[in-house]
């Protein structure tokens, strides 16, 4: 047993608690990048919590995904304006965006320097600038993680930006702020959550840490994305998922993802697409193939017992099969109308370049089993259409 | 479903992981508080080390319990020489005085005006200089909470220094250095790491993330701690207890205790007695009282349930009941030689003292339900003998 966990220095979670964001800036100093979606309705609030505690409020707004030259743009004006701290409030897009800005205001070199992969990847000379994430879906579990995916337009990538000291400083979990996200972002990134949580569960990295975290995650989630994905103000669904994607984000910062993630990073950077639901889309097939190669190659590997235990608490019954489970899965995909991979844009065509890309994602790595060029390019083919034909093509 | 967590920013736990020592204090300054409970052969290693890192070590004592009037004379000196970081490596006690050096080494009042209960209970107005914690024994989780207990001599009471910042910035975890631990100290410790998951797992301040904690930490101890009580060098008994007491000490930091720890304080502080001995002649007729208590005033209370589960992870059985898993831990403490509290000098005539020093100690406030004062004068009578009478006394 070996292992090593950070985190956070310090979690807060319940409903309501974003009334603590004013004692919680205290001391940080005068000015504050307020990092956001850029819905002024919803930041307008934030906005006013921020002035009323004395602080001057600069915003700087994230569409879509962080691209890293609209990062380093962002970064650079935040340093000459002088904020002192961070507050991201947001997805997982935003909260990525304001760690990066964090690391950015004290380590000034340029932004590629920092970056894995396509960068220099040299690690942060300087502590960042004080961080609070206050996440607004239950998604990524980015608000507990070192690094921030950033998307190289340039290269056709998404590449991190990680170093322990991005961890935020405050991660603050008030589920009431999810209640108001749409049934589709609720799909993808509560898909997102219940894969994190079980490719970490999963995971050749896994640590008996990050397991408890896997198990109280999967337990706890039970039916809540569905529920929260019918009715958007269930707020005990919400707050059961805002836990799940707590625990997701606990757990593959410490111990790492699959293949589903591997496969999702190379496709993000290609394909314009909700990253949640690529991942969904490649769940059922992703778990049929590790559970092949697992019984063909390795069948004392933990990770077959952890999927059996996997089966039992998502069927919630003690006789449930792993077979049963895949099943569930694709039924799952259905109900919140996952499309296939080809509803992306993705054709035959792009699977071999996919493939290599993938083989070299860091989240490969944590993969319970190395799996051959034929079982990658077996997930992706019968990934190609939503699990159950015909049936999940109306997200689109 | 509201919470805090905080830990440790880095806990690293392995066998070996002591040989990270050099890069983790790399930067931390050139003079270090080497706080140990000065067995010379145990500590000269680690001298080495920091001397071979090019820093200056600074042996700081502490012979059994950290006394108040000892800590604030050691603290002191170690401001005088200069030290900018501790490097603690003990026992839970020698822990715990290091995490109060390293707060006294930036915050310069007098001792008392941090003390909670018999001095001002002052916050900390500085960063509390680096610390970290290398626990030796496999009990007390103190690498990872945020107090110091300390021995009021004066006041004949056990009190705490407490507050966030007093986590240790790393937590080094190595399996190996608790070989050589002795049997009765195995026990001792190893009892009290146990309790403290039960009592944190029953806790009215417990929470998901604690639970996580809990479930883990019972699930991999099994029989351990009797494995390592009986046979010192079983690496992997030693391992899952180094484990458990991990998971112990993060989960009561965040979620609390109960009367076993209610108990212990005031215990510790009226007579020479090792905490976990205390705690364990305690946990019998304590499980016993707190069963009857829920069952009669809340029987819809989670902690029956948890106790349920208790019962069928110790006893590794689904059909467990509360009652066996009681009659378990009677007999898990007559193996480990537990005594009774009239083996500590403990008599009838101090029981009313107890209770009512007891009954507002901060632990007492986890319990999942209020014990009246029959209750917990019931619990002290029927612990003053060893719980299976006449078996245990061979321990003193």
């Amino acid at each position: 047993m070996n292992f090593e966990f950070a985190t956070a220095q310090r979690i807060i979670f319940g409903c309501g608690k974003i009334d603590l964001l004013p004692e919680l800036i205290k001391g940080l100093g005068k000015k504050a990048a307020l990092v956001t979606g850029g819905n002024a309705e919803r930041v307008g609030p934030i906005f006013q919590i921020l002035k009323d505690a004395g602080v001057e409020p600069a915003a700087f707004s994230i569409k879509g995904e962080p691209k890293t030259d609209r990062i380093a743009k962002l970064a650079a004006g935040a340093r000459d304006l002088g904020c002192d701290f961070v507050v991201a409030f947001g997805g997982g897009s935003v909260v990525d965006a304001g760690k990066a800005i964090a690391a950015l205001l004290t380590n000034t070199n340029d932004l590629m320097d920092y970056l894995e992969v396509i960068g220099k990847g040299l690690p942060l000379t300087e502590d960042p600038a004080p961080c609070i994430a206050i996440p607004t879906t239950a998604g990524t579990g980015s608000e507990v993680t070192r690094n921030a995916v950033l998307h190289s337009v340039e290269y056709g990538v998404k590449v991190s930006m990680r170093h322990p000291k991005m961890l935020p400083d405050v991660a603050l979990v008030d589920p009431e702020l999810t209640v108001s996200v749409p049934p589709a972002v609720t799909a993808s990134t509560g898909l997102d959550a219940f894969i994190q949580l079980l490719e970490a569960f999963m995971s050749k990295k896994a640590t008996p840490i990050t397991d408890a975290f896997c198990r109280e995650g999967i337990r706890r989630m039970g039916d809540s994305l569905y529920r929260a994905y019918i009715k958007g103000n269930d707020l005990e669904a919400r707050t059961n998922m805002c836990f799940a994607s707590l625990c997701s984000g606990l757990a593959l910062a410490n111990g790492g993802l699959g293949v589903v993630h591997g496969f999702a990073g190379p496709i993000g950077g290609m394909f314009e697409a909700p990253h949640g639901m690529v991942c969904a889309s490649l769940l059922p097939a992703a778990a049929q193939a590790n559970y092949d190669a697992l019984r063909a190659r390795d069948p004392e590997n933990p990770a077959l017992g952890k999927m059996q235990e996997v089966a039992q608490m998502v069927l919630n019954s003690p006789t449930a099969t792993i077979e049963e489970a895949i099943e569930h899965l694709k039924n799952m995909c259905t109900q919140m109308f996952v499309p296939g991979l080809e509803d992306f844009g993705i054709n035959h065509s792009d699977i071999p370049a996919i493939v290599a890309k993938a083989k070299n994602a860091s989240s490969m790595k944590g993969n319970p089993i190395e799996l051959t060029d034929e079982e990658l390019t077996y997930i992706l083919y019968e990934s190609l259409h939503a699990p159950i034909d015909g049936v999940a093509t109306l997200y689109m």
